[in-house]
């Protein structure tokens, strides 16, 4: 299989070493990393064991990558406006494009433009950054979860999930995406919002009482909101709340992407993340008022 | 009339320094302005004209102040701990207090201590901040609305609002001061939050459509609350937040009492403005999600 890396952010860069690393064929889009991969190749270190590729496949334009089985899209989502121009010298009548970016929308904005049936999502659930040109750190995580845009079972969506089993990343197809998605939401509209509004990380929030209980209230207008949305079957919020929080304070003082987004001077995922899924919870009339609120100050903080 | 003014800040320095003009016989609890006031007198700045009182009763304790007939309260609501202490020194069968401070509980703690029928409260629209000690300034405004904690129309609050009105400040009685408050809260509980929180004045989020829009939630919310509560007559939400709006978008680059008192390290008064409002709500079945989410992550800021 011959695969695309489209934003090769600390996301792309990892998840394509470690495909690449498996035997598959990987084709990187660089901007930033282009010099240091070609001069010395990609490094990663991870808890897992370091490991580095001297001849990385690395690309200025995608018109020079050409053709692909599968395109994996890493992008943030403020940078959505270009991605379909980005992929569209990369398709043939048989690519599929993964998108494993943040929030809401980015789906959509690719089925618009080639083909439902050429789209995959999937939830990353990934700790790692950026170190040096060339390096990228991988701190934890990584299971992925995806599935067809479409909906329902396939053969492609258990293909690639396999595809990134062989290459040691964790892997799950799931039949519904919308999901997968909203289930991430429940976590990624507290934290990433609050964090980045307050500069505090996730354990300060869960310390604080009054805090914790917004946390709570606020997962609980998701999960309100994700039910609305005709999901195979919905999200049993009590539990699903109580193993997000359980698992956040086993984490310690995680810092959300958004918060080190603002804290180094970035443009936030406000969009993905808060702009749609509140749009799509208010078209099937679901108000989540505290994400409200919370969308709209953290736009002002943008408005510098 | 014999005045003691508790909580000689710049608002009780203020309306204190217009009675004693007038012809008032007014006694000042002071501590920080004691010495300066004691030697050079108290200075106004106005744009209604600066005047200056050369001989000021100032007090170190309201033991030595002795028996007054009204008690006028200007303490900031985080020291409400120690002001039935400070109170009771004062304090004759027949003695009156008004307390002029923000938000809501100020009254039943007066109460509670002295008797129902020995308070009064009011809202006071004022801008003034301390200057030097021994000097205030006033920025602008300054009417007062007054009325029984017991409710009901009363020539005794009438008289004090006489005595207002003959110092040049405006004064009105009111006949339901639990109205009068939830309005005042209309205001501050927006604002007051908003702007202590993001660090940016009242234009700042008017300015910005997603914020001002959350404005207005919060002032749809606490009416609500507001009219949940047994008031004589419902408050009419929509002209009433759209006056709102109008009068704060006259007021300018407008920075509240709240969000000076975090830029300068003071507590705030969350109690008062959002901790007790939100109790009332909730008693009489009132959720205000929006409300709810401002006071923890104000509650946040303070737990340092």
């Amino acid at each position: 299989m011959k695969v695309a890396i489209i934003g090769a952010g600390a996301l792309g860069l990892y998840y394509g070493a470690m495909l690449q690393r498996s035997g598959v064929d990987v084709r990187f889009l660089l901007r930033r990393d282009y010099q240091a991969i070609a001069e010395g190749g990609l490094t990663v270190t991870s808890t897992a064991g370091d490991f580095h590729l001297p001849d990385v496949q690395g690309f200025r334009t995608s018109a020079e990558i050409g053709d692909v089985d599968l395109v994996i899209v890493g992008l943030k989502t403020f940078a959505n406006a270009h991605l379909v121009e980005m992929l569209r010298p990369l398709m043939t009548g048989e690519t599929a494009v993964l998108t494993l970016q943040n929030g809401l929308g980015n789906e959509e904005l690719l089925a618009e433009a080639f083909g439902a049936e050429r789209v995959l999502g999937g939830v990353a659930f990934l700790c790692s950054n950026r170190g040096a040109p060339g390096t990228v750190h991988h701190l934890g995580q990584g299971p992925i979860r995806l599935g067809e845009f479409a909906g329902g079972p396939s053969d492609r969506a258990r293909t690639i999930a396999e595809m990134f089993i062989r290459a040691q990343v964790q892997c799950e197809a799931v039949d519904d995406l919308v999901k997968a998605r909203w289930e991430k939401l429940v976590w990624n509209i507290p934290f990433n919002g609050l964090c980045a509004l307050t500069g505090k990380p996730t354990d300060a929030l869960l310390g604080h009482p009054a805090t914790r209980r917004q946390v709570i209230e606020l997962m609980t207008e998701v999960v309100a909101g994700a039910n609305a949305q005709h999901l195979s079957r919905p999200i049993d919020g009590e539990p699903f709340i109580a193993r997000m929080i359980e698992l956040t304070e086993g984490m310690g003082p995680y810092r959300p992407s958004m918060m080190i987004d603002r804290l180094e001077g970035r443009p936030l995922e406000l969009e993905a993340i808060y702009g749609i899924p509140l749009h799509q919870a208010a078209l099937r009339g679901r108000s989540m008022p505290r994400v409200e609120l919370l969308h709209a100050l953290l736009e002002l903080g943008e408005a510098r």
